[in-house]
């Protein structure tokens, strides 16, 4: 391997122009770049190294864009992206970054779909098929899922299996057996593939024969001729197949001295799921931490300190939570954790893991499942916690409103990574409010500091709580504050709940006045409660509050560059409010609501008397968020009062990779913004 | 059979005490009342009959409720619900109606959970074993899933197996195979589990083996000592297994003359499904509409009139739609009508289907698979219609958000039985405009007649559109008010949306102001317009609207005698307004929103003007719905304006079977309410 195969490749034609012999160098090329990008970027590389050889053999094979492939999650399409036109932005460090760790339509006309969740890729499959068989005109061709890491688990999976075989005509579903799921693969059917391998596809029972699919098993998955061969065989087929192939996930990390000292390759699948750059390229800033949402990120996760804080708020919070109950697994049986796949990056570490025992239970990655079986837990007596992303719960919607509200279970979730971040698209958490907050019958807390959180963990595990609870998990803004100490420094809101906790069955219900003020009053949700306290001290000092937002104070610089255009947005959306300007003081009350699922009427009625308007700052998209309910509650309960309100918090939108910072100055969620629109109603 | 055994039956001791012989004459007597109970008031007549044996069985075998029993969905409890201590609820015509048709713990300490949605049932089982094994001091015994039905294709369904093997202890998967979903099974799966039932359950591939898990299987699933005989011999067994029956739905009704004459037993498992009755109880009312919800229900379904009225909204308005796609078929060959189980109870008829052919797909119980599937036929250039109930799409939130939304394909959900209704508490359509209309990127519509409801079709299927769409479909208030020549009678709305569609691309996105008047202006969205013209009406005579309602005219007397609890909670709850009382006339504006996606700012901003109160109305949960948005826009948009708002919807509660006079009274919507609140904020 000398030539530079790669730089050769800027459509799957290359690929199909190069000799036999070279598809074995284009492989090693891939490979070489992918463990590179992955030292100095970070990434899925594990499960991308074992699909090198398959996405070579795909392009060799199939004529996409007319061939569609359309890749589960889509975290395993780095080499089908670097063999369609984007190898660059895998291998030039400038351009590290410039397309996503997913497919994406907007790059490439290779991509169908923008995915992110896990198990749809036959559904999706089925539909782009079925509709080139009913039209004649259609350019589809053959029609190739590809699914595997542990993906095969996810309920909508199944559904996509038992429809294929019913719908007929062309389909191939590549099943990229990698023995792996994020942690380890979990349940009943992943013996059966064990006797799969084993018989080298020849056992019964055959999975998908058994959901009435023909099959064919591809021993080396890894070896690129052995793929092209099995894909020739069934281009072009005139029925569903599943091409069973077995990959090794993280192929070539053990021969890179790097590698091994980094301790990526150590047998451990999950270590090889996600992985964190090494060597921080110096033109680029890291991938968004977003595309690790719910991955576990190998290197950190063996830290000495239970709960270093270094780690970042998921990390460290997660771990906080998890020593909490763990002194409490021998006294309480019924206290279990229930983790849909992705422990690793909530803290839930593997010794937590292997200590927790049966008090630990990894489902896969079963989120509907999970809630379900939390709520079984519940219901026969014990308290269990579910923990997984905000963006995953959302794959339970259904379960969560049935089986567990509806049913009034005392199951905790555990939701990690709600809010505003700079997550791509398919994992953002700035649903999370809404999504949960509509549902009745379902508690939920929003934590300002740990001290609050791990009072409301213990509470919502505890025989005193009897109904289901979401607890969104503090965030980074919260952890800097914390760690800055400025989060709740008197303790008002600690002492104010530890009052109600002993003669309340629910402390949390009414929201924690934490400065007594007046003309305004600014009630700042979970992670939102650090700017509530941030505007307060601005329009105490009466300045314009421009050095400060949500998480850090900006510099002046990118201050004034996010400023202009969404700013002059804001005003437009805001009716014209003035431009900002110093004023006199103003000494604002300052509340934390603790949660979202209702309102506190009693204090809420008690601000008009003294204050003239009232701000909510929320963390998360306002249509069917929590702020504009206080709003809608002056408006119907005391329309004589005449206080005015101000929301702020997302649009409803989709957001994707875009910094923080800018975020919150789209949305006018800037001290300097909330300040002047508070100044121009007063 | 002369005795009357089912008397001595008041729990499942009674049911060890008989003789072996006397457990088919209690089979016999049992399934006697369900027949009369079918004809006199309806239900989910066919699949209990076929499952009658086994609960007998269940009850002889296992000790309820140290056992636990869970019946996935729960549609097939009856006959349990008949062995504990509820047998009079079938039998006696007097206490129809006074247990559900579902299980339900507040009933009985034999039902553990409230379920009516698909395939949770082996979670939750997991949940109670899982309890069971840790706790040494639980009481439960052996866990029992009762799945079937239909239910087997559901997504978690297949989650739940997959965990089951690998969890481990006892617990016993009754698999009711009766041959038959809902209308017929669906999915590669069936062939397979036909070879099972042909080889006597010798056959590889096995399901149930390919899912890691034991299996048994029972060939004569009416057989009660066959069953009891099975059953004794999983009883405490120390793993999962599954017990496959194979029973026969609707068995009894082709031995009953009646039965015959009304069609009920024709070889065809749709008509069995949901039972209407033919007999009218004098002394009670039907069985809700809402436990139909989604369920066929015979003998209406071949009316020759293709949308006969009579037939109720969902039928007519879903018989519509299919007439207009239909016509469209053979020039549009990616127009695809895709039912996740359920059609007949939304109009799509054996007929249509037959006719669609390759247009109409059913995916068995599958939303997350449908929704999915249909994207990918969008992306491939296609033009699907989704079709299912509110309650249902639930099931796919995760899929409408990702794979729909945030790719934004354009794929049209029918959304039926939307809205606030006496639907029991698991098929609730209370929460379909938060659910739906937070979502980004997908368009909500909310048509008032059918003259808008297929213009919107026409729109959303056609090439113009691009991205996702919810219809709601109207509901029987908009069909009454059609019927009454009431919904539109000037043709105001659609004249405006005609003079749109030919020169913007999206018509829908403006309100259409019906009525142009001064200092009141209601917005009433969707089944709501109603109410908004009625309020409208009422406020132009000067009257005080008491003999006024969402859907009809209620009687005097029912009107006094739901209003007083009703209307004093929602005085305290809207904060003291004044006592309704008559008024001078008002000439208030009436607006028709069209859709409940976007705020129409435009139309908004004019309203301030000339009107001092802006009133919005809806047919669904105020919080995170519609209504409270448009008071956020003038609180945060039109501060300065301080024009005030009403908002009137439901609250955030799970309702159950509360009949719909009596809901609209609670939550203030009545047209005297309503006119009593705005004379008081004026």
């Amino acid at each position: 391997m000398t030539s530079d195969l790669l730089a050769t490749i800027s459509t799957p034609a290359d690929v199909k122009r190069l000799t036999a012999a070279q598809l074995e160098d284009l492989c090693a090329e891939i490979r070489a770049a992918l463990l590179e990008f992955g030292k100095r970027h970070g990434g899925h590389i594990g499960s991308n190294l074992g699909l090198v050889e398959a996405c070579v053999a795909l392009h060799r094979v199939f004529d996409s864009p007319a061939d569609a492939i359309v890749f589960d999650v889509s975290h395993q399409s780095y080499a089908h992206k670097m063999l369609t036109g984007r190898a660059e932005a895998f291998r030039n460090a400038a351009l590290f970054g410039t397309v996503t760790g997913f497919t994406n339509p907007d790059e490439s006309e290779h991509d169908r779909f923008v995915l992110g969740h896990t198990g749809t890729s036959v559904s999706l499959a089925c539909g782009l098929a079925k509709q080139r068989d009913m039209d004649d005109s259609s350019a589809i061709g053959n029609v190739v899922a590809v699914i595997g890491d542990g993906a095969l688990s996810s309920a909508v999976a199944f559904e996509g299996l038992n429809n294929a075989a019913e719908q007929g005509g062309n389909m191939i579903i590549v099943f990229n057996d990698n023995e792996m799921s994020i942690a380890e693969n979990h349940g009943g059917m992943y013996a059966t593939l064990a006797r799969m391998r084993e018989s080298n596809g020849e056992s019964e029972p055959n999975l998908f024969h058994a959901f009435g699919l023909d099959y064919m098993y591809v021993p080396d998955g890894n070896d690129v001729h052995a793929l092209v061969d099995a894909f020739e065989s069934v281009r072009d087929i005139d029925h569903p197949i599943v091409v069973h192939i077995h990959t090794t996930k993280g192929l070539g990390m053990d021969t890179d001295p790097e590698d091994v000292a980094h301790g990526y390759r150590e047998g451990r699948c999950e270590a090889n799921h996600w992985q964190d750059p090494i060597v921080q390229a110096s033109s680029t800033s890291p991938i968004p931490s977003s595309e690790g949402v719910g991955e576990a990120q190998p290197g950190r996760e063996e830290s000495p300190h239970p709960a270093d804080p270094s780690q970042g708020a998921r990390k460290f919070y997660g771990q906080l939570a998890m020593a909490e109950l763990e002194q409490r697994f021998a006294g309480e049986p019924g206290l279990v954790v229930v983790s849909p796949a992705t422990p690793g990056s909530n803290g839930i570490t593997r010794e937590f893991r292997e200590r927790a025992g049966k008090h630990y239970v990894d489902t896969g990655i079963t989120e509907e499942h999970a809630v379900a079986f939390a709520s079984g837990i519940a219901q026969a007596g014990g308290r269990p916690v579910v923990a997984t992303s905000a963006t995953f719960f959302q794959r339970a919607y259904d379960e969560i409103q049935q089986e567990l509200s509806l049913n009034g279970n005392p199951v905790t979730l555990l939701s990690f990574g709600g809010g505003l971040s700079d997550a791509d698209n398919t994992h953002s958490g700035a649903y999370d409010i809404g999504f949960f907050g509509n549902i009745p019958n379902l508690t939920c807390l929003a934590p300002t500091n740990r001290r609050m959180f791990l009072k409301m963990l213990d509470w919502s595990t505890s025989l005193t709580n009897t109904s289901p609870v979401v607890i969104r998990v503090p965030g980074q803004t919260i952890l800097d504050a914390e760690i800055a100490g400025v989060d709740d420094p008197a303790g008002v809101v600690a002492a104010a709940v530890d009052a109600r906790v002993a003669d309340r069955s629910h402390p949390f219900d009414r929201y924690v006045v934490k400065h007594h003020g007046s003309r305004v009053a600014i009630i700042g949700l979970g992670d939102a409660a650090i700017l509530a306290q941030r505007v307060a001290d601005a329009l105490a000092a009466g300045n314009d509050g421009r050095q400060c937002s949500l998480g850090a104070v900006l510099s002046d610089e990118s201050f004034d560059r996010n400023l202009g255009a969404g700013a002059t947005e804001r005003r437009a959306f805001a009716g014209g409010h003035s431009p900002r300007e110093a004023g006199e003081p103003i000494e604002a009350s300052v509340i934390d609501p603790l949660q979202f699922s209702t309102i506190d009427e009693a204090t809420l009625r008690t601000l008009p008397a003294s204050h003239d308007v009232v701000v909510t700052i929320e963390d998360g998209q306002l249509e069917g968020g929590w702020g504009e309910k206080i709003t809608a509650f002056y408006a119907n309960c005391m329309p004589e009062a005449g206080v005015k309100t101000l929301n702020f918090g997302a649009r409803k939108e989709f957001t994707d990779r875009v910094n923080l910072a800018s975020l919150l100055d789209r949305y006018g969620m800037t001290v300097a913004d909330i300040v002047a629109d508070i100044r121009a109603v007063l």
